[in-house]
């Protein structure tokens, strides 16, 4: 068995997420799919983390093991071609028996790209979220300094997170804007459901006027999810980079 | 009754194309529907042509009556917030009831987005056509300049086009080079079924090898489609410009 260490990147619009669900279109069967008709091997592929429905990754990391021993340009090129057009091999290489993308991944940094205008973009609708509002962008750049650090998350998860331990560190968060157009990336050494999108949504409140940096650290102090902001859509998300 | 013009702006990659058809998502369809949800009235939607399964509108003109007088910057903003986020209308104006989009078009211009190169692009997939060789731009260039005027386009379209007069005038063909990205544009008085694609994928052979000028020229005049080239994939095609 030798075993494969991926970076893949997709276009998560017509997935329901990363990970398999009956009768579903996800990453991780693609893959497996394409695996399949490669080397007629079922071969289980397992990602750094589960990105949602509609979310996007432009440098998810993946490993699997093959009874095949492929160079891995060779692999890339084979899967590229069996691949569909909205998932993509950026690299592959060969990986030790012991090492797992989800066990060794040090961090990640998530992007989110945001929109402010009444303008709508059908072209790029699912690659952006918009919104219609224009926000104060000193003021979203205030607030966003009270999530650097460890802190206990669990005011900016989703109730549907299946974990025990709510504590995660984030080493930055860095707001950038371009005209209308506002970038915000997020690196830590993990993240729980929906925690970027409530993060980023609960800063879209700030910049709007309807909460107040001091809304988000009672979010953040209490661990109550209602103090936060809502959850942003998936389509302006994108996992941008994973690190080992 | 009042009549309506709109431009509209879609993303091709999940309709069926343009026009209705049974049970499929098309773009004429999603209009209909949205004015539906809006007025409470079964409105019949006209484009100024069909687009094909996968291709995509900057500038798609569209036109309908209503029985509501409403502001033509109203009715953009209400059907932008109903219609999906692949559509957008980006100008509404009121017209005479004598306008027609089919009949009173003027020109179009449609764009053509190719990359070469080995790296596959996932989050562009649907928006560009990819191939993996190297064109000769200069080949290209002056072998294009055989379909500038008017001609029997026969050669140069799908067996499927339901038209009785192949005869149409292309007033302009530009093709520029960014680094690997290839843009053709092709503007005219009216384009058949499939025939922008085919006259990109003739000269993407030329830019080949695979064929010659004199190929093309002998397609063009002896109106016979197997001397033209390959049919290009739907989802480098933009209709980009409606002129009235």
């Amino acid at each position: 068995m030798q075993r494969y260490f991926l970076k893949v990147e997709y276009d998560g619009r017509n997935f329901c997420g990363w990970q398999k669900q009956n009768g579903k279109r996800s990453v991780q069967g693609e893959l497996e799919n394409s695996l399949f008709k490669l080397f007629g091997e079922s071969i289980a592929v397992f990602g750094s983390g589960r990105t949602d429905s509609g979310v996007h990754a432009l440098d998810q990391a993946v490993h699997f093991d093959l009874k095949s021993l492929i160079p891995p340009q060779k692999l890339k090129l084979a899967l590229n071609d069996m691949l569909p057009k909205d998932i993509a091999v950026t690299r592959a290489k060969f990986a030790k028996p012991s090492f797992n993308v989800r066990k060794d991944i040090k961090k990640k940094t998530y992007l989110y790209k945001l929109k402010c205008g009444a303008e709508k973009d059908a072209i790029d609708g699912n690659k952006i979220t918009q919104i219609k509002f224009d926000l104060d962008f000193d003021k979203i750049l205030e607030a966003s300094k009270i999530f650097v650090g460890k802190h206990d998350f669990r005011g900016y998860t989703s109730a549907k997170a299946q974990v025990s331990d709510f504590n995660r560190e984030i080493y930055e968060l860095s707001i950038t804007k371009k005209g209308k157009l506002f970038l915000f990336r997020i690196t830590g050494n993990g993240f729980m459901y929906n925690m970027v999108r409530i993060i980023v949504g609960s800063l879209v409140e700030v910049g709007q006027g309807k909460k107040t940096k001091a809304d988000l650290v009672k979010a953040l102090e209490s661990g109550e999810r209602k103090f936060a902001g809502k959850t942003m859509p998936p389509e302006g998300l994108y996992l941008e980079k994973t690190y080992f």
